[in-house]
């Protein structure tokens, strides 16, 4: 098996004529070395992997696709088909997290026979004329009969991903023949015409995706044509309606994000990629319109999407409530790869400090520090005995309906392609974490340990001749921050949203020291969000942090703590293994007149419920003002 | 057909020995006179209850009936059957409102007819064992296999509470029989078993007062039985889990309500019954324990409970996001009844106040002025443009799980029930409306234009010989509040919650004017509810109000308003028909620093959403204190 090329998601495009894309991602090969971002994906590899192996035979995800094969052969039927009807999308998403990590550490034995075992029995079960789908061929129900419900295109628009992934990181072609034969079937079945639109988006990016890496025109026309359709009723209705399936209207009328809130996301990343692919600006402006909407009026402070657990749903603007806040982890993921593809298409830096403020609070808080239990729904408080159901809240061993967990290990996996990017001459670092990133003929060496600590080095280490520019993202919370370039005298950052854009003939050796101010500060919430009115929130660099009632003094509960916004913010390293700098503040036990004073302890968000079941939450209740 | 003795629900105990209750309902044939209560019963005789007979039709639970009675003799199947499981309850919630009706309009021939026609089709559907529910005999599914979710004995109990009503209100013993055999087969089936029970509560409180109506033990005995077997997993579970069932833990145990709001309240109707009618004190004391905490810590300021659209479920203590509020109309009704089974348990004057709260807000605000439009769901907000799936969040005209437009019907007929209660020589008035009540030897005519207007007369009608009480629920926000007996001096009333009691020889024409203070006035919500601090919100008398973008000056947007608690709060006739007094407060337009004075008008809750579909709030954001 040859090593991959290394590209990463949304690579730059093949022969496809020119894409409308403002930056492309840096060069492949890039690398995270130490750092949390690094450890994270070495957790990955080694304790998350191996339980999606394992759970894919015991919840029994290859069974259906045996099943599936053998119905080929005799009567279909639904006995013995375990789980949803998209049990196929979690094999996707394993095999496309197990391709990234195989560009990370070719060669590993149980992933590379897992890979080939999978594939072969994937191979077993396509059908002559390209489908590929173990909930229709295993029962016998017609092929694309539902697809406001069925999943059959999202499931094959993950294939599609993992085929990609695989054949980028491990230069595996086993499966993107499959999924170029799924592409083709799907072409064959839909171009053209007005039949009917999955309803839950994926294939829309997928497609794009493909169509980057194969040059094939149809497959971009399938994408831009699903993306033109939403929004007439062609979705249907399974009963949750149409704007769930974001099909209440087309899109690019649209100026808000409604319904499912997984569902719109990945949309939007198709979206953006058509757009981008096609030059479309309009479709790309529409997008950039609700990308706009939802972060200013959608979206909760760690990042994350999805007010509703009804409906698993966006709400009303300003609707952002911290305890029942629904936010799907797979909704931060899909939230992750749609500014990701905006940041390319725009080069705006609004995108990238989005990206880090999802990944560090709303995504990184799906998994437990031991990599081994997940969060389906990632609220921003948890009172004192919750239930939600009979489910008290906690992180799960698996779901069964299990999205989010292989969702999570295709992430970590390719974490190291979303470092960097590049536009003409500059290379642009985005996200700081130690790692070795290239473009624009330039090579850095990133050491750092952020977000713990505020300095990140940027040391070059190879440069092709000439002037070329290196551009570092300064967050929108680091402004006044410090740079110093080799020896020269320290200077200020631009006022963020922005890049630190240094031109110059650039040698190896030359570095770059930033010194991001990651002083815990206090945040408060826009006015109109009525679920936090009167609270305040702490946040240290790009992360979120929250008060846990197994850190506070005894008698002092997390839901009766008054704290004064504007009050010192101390920090502590903390005693627990593993757990990032802890923040001390004055706070008031009990309501304000007859309150006793406290020290209260607030740690990273991300790393919450890896105790016990006690309250949590971010948004403190604001006592007196300093 | 002979007229009723118009008892009403919870009827003093017939044959059944001594049962535990302070209070006992007053005496049958109280009506309702002038006055808002009046005109909403009289409404729902006139626009309300017409529509549940073509419902009943056209949705089709009579049909679904007719199709039981066919089974019998042929192939049953699901084929032609139509709505939930539970459409039979419609009916019987129907002829249960009829049977009230009656009591007060005897003779009506449409009701009379429809009530004969529907009892002859209920009649020949029940088998010769007294099995009846048209699901079960239409579709041949096994009966009792699957309780946790069949609700075969919730439609059994509101079958059997037709039966009363009909009885009671018309004189009419047919559907009694029919429910006597039901509850008989019931005995047969259960009784002395560990066999299941009912995931939807309601057969406890319905068997409870079979048993107060026939004497019969076996009834009593069956709901006793069915109150203590709950919280052992005998429920079973139908992929809810336990909580919502209210299964998790015996509720001699539990101190807080959980899971799906309207099962648990009715659960608890039936509790109280069961405890009173057995002298349980235990057992009652747990019942009163939760109704304390669900008051304190899990009930709306309009008397709502159920604060998740999820599972319509109750929340976490202390969550009561007031836009997420479910606070479904049947919960509003199930807990109207269980306070009025504590009342009469107690005495204790603070469940005919949480009544009222109820009656005037949670409750009433779920049919439009005209009584042809039904809320399912009552929140405290609605914001501008909001969808709930594609629904904006207005009255309907009826719903495919039509649960709550009949439930309303009944409550609206029996209205005049739950006025007065007696506890041995004193006659209590508990709810304010004009109205001729009797009970404990003496009859009183009440006028008054309550809630509009604080003045309530009471006046002898007739009395018994000797010393007896008048006693007069003073509401908690009435303190200081004024009456005068005859042409006695003025006095105050005793501190709430209390009752104004007058102990004498009462003669006819001796008249009590009561002046209740129903000035309009600021209440601040407990410091624990995280979803509406830093709010404030407006009552006048028993009335909550609320602000409705349409009545705000323009360019003052609902959402965006803030008040002053403390400040005047000004009445004004409605400019509208049928309108109670706004209330006029000064206000700001946007954030406090640039925001513009402004006038903001308020009404009553229960008068929302019968103009446009813009916001409306309840809670308003309170900014500097005055």
């Amino acid at each position: 098996m040859t090593h991959g090329d290394e590209r990463g998601p949304v690579s730059r495009a093949g022969t496809a004529g020119v894409p409308d894309w403002a930056h492309h991602p840096a060069e492949p090969g890039a690398r995270l070395g130490a750092g949390l971002l690094g450890d994270w994906q070495r957790r990955n590899a080694e304790a998350s992997l191996p339980l999606a192996l394992t759970q894919l035979e015991d919840a029994g995800n290859l069974d259906n696709v045996r099943l599936a094969i053998r119905a080929d052969g005799g009567a279909p039927g639904t006995d013995g088909y375990r789980g949803p009807v998209f049990m196929d999308s979690d094999i996707y998403k394993t095999l496309e997290a197990i391709g990234w990590e195989l560009g990370r550490s070719p060669g590993n034995p149980a992933l590379t026979a897992f890979t080939g075992d999978v594939i072969e029995l994937l191979r077993q079960a396509q059908r002559s004329d390209g489908y590929l789908n173990s909930w229709f061929q295993a029962t016998g129900e017609s092929r694309y009969s539902r697809l406001a419900s069925s999943h059959e295109m999202y499931c094959a628009g993950h294939l599609i991903q993992a085929a990609l992934a695989l054949h980028r990181g491990a230069g595996d072609d086993r499966l993107l023949d499959i999924a170029a034969r799924v592409a083709d079937h799907l072409v064959r079945e839909f171009a053209g015409q007005a039949r009917a639109l999955d309803g839950h988006p994926v294939i829309e990016t997928a497609l794009a995706e493909l169509h980057r890496e194969t040059g094939t025109p149809a497959y971009l026309d399938l994408a831009r044509q699903f993306t033109d359709q939403r929004g007439s009723g062609l979705a249907g209705d399974f009963g949750m309606g149409s704007r769930y399936l974001q099909d209440h209207q087309p899109v690019r009328q649209t100026d808000t994000e409604v319904g499912h809130a997984v569902r719109a996301l990945y949309l939007e990343a198709g979206i953006a990629d058509v757009a981008a692919e096609t030059g479309d600006r309009e479709l790309l402006q529409s997008s950039i319109r609700r990308w706009d909407d939802m972060v200013a009026a959608k979206t909760y402070l760690t990042g994350g999407n999805g007010s509703r657990h009804n409906d698993e749903a966006f709400g009303d603007r300003f609707e952002l409530p911290p305890d029942r806040a629904y936010t799907e982890t797979c909704a931060a993921i899909a939230s992750f790869q749609w500014s990701w593809r905006l940041l390319l298409a725009t080069g705006d830096p609004k995108y990238a400090d989005h990206m880090e403020r999802v990944l560090y609070n709303g995504f990184a808080a799906s998994l437990s520090t031991d990599g081994k239990k997940f969060f389906y729904v990632n609220p921003l408080q948890r009172r004192e005995d919750h239930y939600e159901k009979d489910d008290p809240g906690r992180r799960h061993a698996w779901f069964s309906c299990a999205c989010c967990p292989p969702n999570i290990m295709r992430l970590l996996a390719s974490l190291h392609h979303y470092l960097a990017t590049t536009a003409g001459d500059t290379l642009y670092l985005q996200q700081f974490a130690g790692a070795t990133v290239s473009g624009a003929g330039l090579t850095a060496e990133v050491t750092t340990d952020y977000p713990w600590d505020g300095r990140v080095t940027v040391r070059i280490t190879a440069a092709e001749p000439g002037e070329r520019a290196l551009a570092v993202r300064v967050p929108a919370w680091a402004a006044g921050s410090k740079y110093q370039l080799n020896h020269d005298d320290q200077r200020t950052v631009p006022a963020p949203p922005a890049y630190l854009l240094l031109r110059r003939e650039w040698k190896p050796g030359d570095t770059l020291t930033l010194d991001l101010d990651v002083a815990p500060r206090w945040t408060l919430p826009d006015r109109r969000v009525d679920a936090v009115r009167g609270c305040a929130a702490i946040e240290r660099g790009p992360l979120v942090y929250c008060f846990e009632q197994a850190d506070q003094a005894p008698g002092a509960a997390v839901d009766d703590l008054l704290v004064t916004p504007g009050s010192a913010l101390a920090e502590r390293e903390a005693d627990l293994r593993g757990v990032g700098p802890t923040v001390q503040v004055a706070a008031t036990a009990g309501n304000a007149a007859r309150g006793q004073p406290v020290t209260a302890t607030a740690i990273p968000y991300f790393q919450w419920d890896n105790r016990d079941r006690g309250a949590m939450r971010v948004w403190m209740v604001a006592g007196s003002p300093a």
